[in-house]
């Protein structure tokens, strides 16, 4: 799993039906690229979180046809380098 | 999910049936190299589009006989790094 | 899926029974990298082609037993960037 | 399978419930980036590991309803290069 | 499927029984990085060899329990850039 920074949120309006109405967030990776990806925990701009990939990320909010391929896992209270 | 802009359509012709008749879309990474994605949203060249990969991205058509691994999910309206 | 250059075939001897007989191409990627993949397409060497990843791959020869990650989707006749 | 050193252990509040209560080990790769992976074997900081990713990683702990897309498999114990 | 060359094999102690037991090789990638992966082919140290990862390498030695993510599929005889 991956450590990433929350950004904000994603607004988008072509968007397919598998994403049905669960929150996209836009995530920032060590390195500077973003990601976004589903939040079923409500993780807030400035927040540090995990997130888990693959099939696993469509069962992170108990529905398997949402469509993501990143899901936030937790949010992160302590981790050596963050200060 | 990955963030990523559209630039054309592909024209292509020994292509396996696997495909069916989904439209095929060049992608631009952040980073600047090329990717190939199905995409059943629509997008128009100059779209930033978000993108599902793996298993995910062969139901977005709502046809998991689609044999792509990465699929359009939905045309980004507004994200800070944009302008 | 990745935009790859054939280079040519690869000769193997020990070879898992797992990939019967199809055609194994050498790929290069944009940054120069080298792939393996099943081509159930029949692509040439020059060829620019894309492919397709993870269990996407072992359904291109119609055949799920194949164990492949990678694999031939088409050839690309017309690409921005190939001139 | 990736080679990486754990670092320590993570602590975090709002986590998904398809997490559980396995362990989670921050780990930093060979080029410096940090990720994080759940834990059946109970690796100490220091040690050196390897994991497993995909679903693979979800079946380590004998519970295919964890979450997780990275998974410690084995503690190493001689490898050429750590010294 | 990624072209790499077999460095030489892993000894482990805690390691999760999913492995049951298979070999364990350490391969260097063309960017020098390292991985571990289960080989039923019998690789020796200085082939060139060729992986196949996800679900398909847990295929490979026809035992889909084995929680490997990486795995040899044949050693190669010709490779243009091996000279």
């Amino acid at each position: 799993m991956q450590i990433v920074k929350v950004e904000g949120s994603l607004q988008c309006t072509a968007r397919i039906e598998g994403l049905k109405h669960v929150a996209l967030r836009v995530l920032q990776t060590e390195s500077g690229s973003r990601l976004v990806a589903t939040d079923p925990v409500g993780a807030e701009p400035g927040n540090w979180v995990f997130v888990t990939s693959g099939s696993a990320a469509r069962y992170t909010a108990g529905d398997f046809e949402i469509l993501t391929d990143l899901a936030v896992c937790g949010i992160i209270d302590h981790w050596p380098d963050k200060e």
